[in-house]
């Protein structure tokens, strides 16, 4: 059976009052840098604080009473574990997910919070997956796929009815690939719709798994390397999906970590939201491979979830902050003399920077007794607080590293 | 002039097309906590990151030709700079700013951004209020009031109408209060319609002079100590606000720097937004003083604004963390001795607490020759992680603090 628009107009039907109605939001941010008008879908901000409730859902709503009856299972420690847990509570349908063992454990309370049973199987996704195909097999479950699968496809497709109805003569929606659902039923419903649309995918460089397919006008699997990404974090192409992209979608880039963690340091402090890494991609995308393009268009980046944990998220703001040379660390070898903090202080706070921590170690191994070495790490506020700073370090004459 | 309904009708069909519009969603943080419906207003997401361009928008259109050509002038820091500057922007009409001196960089960059001209004059921001009302008086400037306005509160409480449009059988809407602007516009909105609906306000402890004034029956103001919720860090409250909120507020409640500090925790991991302080503060209250009347009710949480530092973000993020037992200091003193760091390493990593930073001084000055002290910065993942942790530590005999 062929994805076709027909069947995500139903899902649109199925899902009305069951799913959040997300909004497309204008990014100024992302306009100053692309001179476009550029917009948000925000999904992070959907039940479960992912897209995934609605293919799960839409999947279970077309099963037959006998089978919701004997219960649906799945495999996933992200998004698609939540997504499928809701639906399946909705339809009071017992939900088996299958989980590595080592899933966080933020992660299997969430799950379990909707009444799903959490089964830990395997070091890794692959390992969790057999054994879920194994259950299916010997319960009678129904196995929910998390992309390849037309009414998958078919109710994530409903987010391009959606961007389609707010912003009609939107030029092009890019959207994070994994497995490839979620662009394949957006691109099947926008184009269906206003066949002139761009419908642009992005994946990690790190996980290129679909990239390559493309290229390659084959399907390829691609093991990669981790990636903060880990939502579209996918090593095999679904089959169907592959089909998919290859008719309806216009390109798919790629974009590198440190492109991810600009995206969501600019998203958290311009846009006053919280995006997943997959999530971030396409804003990655617009501000790095796609930024050139976009000059007069109208675009929309779709925000595809926000499950990010929380250190994780702090400790990418905080690297951010770091490349942007927003924050920085001051290392300074100074004698360790009564005074000689107070004049590195001051110097600091005489460029108009302000100081987060200070860490003074007396002893430096490399310096010699007498000598002490303290870091500092200080916020910088403008280009011109950092050239002040580096002017008043050397009137001082401090032995200084920035870093 | 009373502020009335027809006058909030107004500003909405006027800022139709202006302003973005902002939804509700449901918080099922909030709901698990309170048992009740709680819905998220998202002001956070409004243009300019909250939602003084209503006011601020509808007030310039109420101007004359004449008025708009002169131009106008607001004194702040904050949101209402932005507001104001962004509006008239849309008009054509030149923006005077004052700032007190020490106005962080980032907010004077983003009213410039918006064609504003900002001044600089005095410590404090009542020197830059009267810097405002000097340069009012020689240039023939319109002063744009930050609350006590009714073209201001009318354009604000456009939110009320957009609420109950939204939610008509809301039990209660909570919304922060400074000078009071917001909740006159939205009581006089939400009781015109629904005369049986609870319309609840929130002050800082630490700034609570509408609360006092209330309280006394008479305005009083009072200096209070710093909030981090500076956006309604207000001594005195308006005279025509003050009316409106005795006239149509049911009650307001206070809340702690901690509370507030807990409700932006809570909105950035469960709700995927960020929330500036003053924004938080009726979800802190739902979760402290209002939280046993919310059974079995629907409310809506006014998160007026997303206008922090992403610094101070990051800060308050890591406190409330700790505040909440998941991030933990481990201080332990060691044998400086091979092997000993991998023993209490070991011991963190059996008992699945995930190591953030160490840092190991070999000096402690306290402890004799022979013994460092280590600290080590733990994630904890659930209250059994942190009652092994404490096991571990007490069977390998390590002399520990935690805090």
């Amino acid at each position: 059976m062929d994805l076709t628009l027909k069947e995500i107009e139903k899902a649109r039907r199925n899902l009305n009052g069951i799913i959040a109605k997300t909004r497309c939001y204008r990014c100024n941010a992302l306009n100053e840098l692309t001179h476009g008008d550029i917009y948000l879908k925000l999904e992070n901000l959907q039940k479960t604080g992912a897209f995934k409730i609605r293919g799960a859902y839409h999947k279970i709503s077309s099963l037959s009473e006998e089978e919701r009856k004997r219960g649906v299972i799945a495999s996933s420690a992200g998004n698609h574990a939540q997504g499928v847990a809701l639906a399946s509570k909705i339809f009071g349908t017992q939900a088996t997910i299958v989980m590595p063992v080592h899933a966080p454990i933020s992660k299997i309370e969430a799950t379990e919070k909707h009444g799903a049973k959490v089964v830990l199987k395997g070091e890794i996704y692959d390992e969790a997956y057999e054994e879920a195909v194994r259950l299916c097999e010997e319960k009678g479950y129904t196995f929910i796929h998390p992309f390849d699968d037309v009414k998958v496809m078919a109710g994530q497709g409903t987010i391009g009815l959606e961007i389609l109805e707010e912003i009609p003569d939107a030029d092009m929606i890019v959207v994070p690939i994994g497995g490839g659902g979620l662009i394949s039923g957006i691109a099947v419903a926008a184009k269906s719709i206003r066949p002139d649309i761009k419908v642009i995918g992005v994946q990690a460089k790190n996980k290129p798994a679909m990239a390559e397919s493309l290229k390659n006008r084959s399907r390829v699997s691609i093991m990669g390397t981790t990636t903060i990404a880990d939502g579209i974090s996918v090593k095999t192409p679904g089959e169907l999906t592959y089909e998919c992209i290859l008719n309806y979608v216009d390109d798919i880039v790629t974009v590198e970590e440190e492109e991810i963690a600009s995206a969501i340091l600019l998203l958290a402090e311009r846009s006053k939201i919280i995006a997943e890494g997959a999530g971030a991609t396409p804003v990655a995308a617009m501000m790095g491979p796609l930024k050139n393009s976009l000059e007069g268009k109208k675009a929309v980046a779709l925000i595809s979830g926000g499950n990010i944990d929380i250190n994780l998220f702090m400790r990418i703001l905080e690297r951010s902050l770091k490349m942007s040379v927003r924050l920085l660390t001051v290392t300074v070898i100074l004698p360790d003399s009564p005074g000689s903090l107070v004049k590195l202080t001051t110097a600091i706070a005489e460029s108009n920077c302000n100081i987060m921590s200070v860490q003074h170690k007396r002893i430096g191994g490399d310096y010699g007794i007498g000598y002490a070495e303290v870091e500092v790490e200080v916020e910088i506020l403008s280009h011109e607080a950092l050239q002040l700073l580096k002017e008043k370090l050397k009137e001082n004459n401090f032995m200084f590293k920035l870093d």
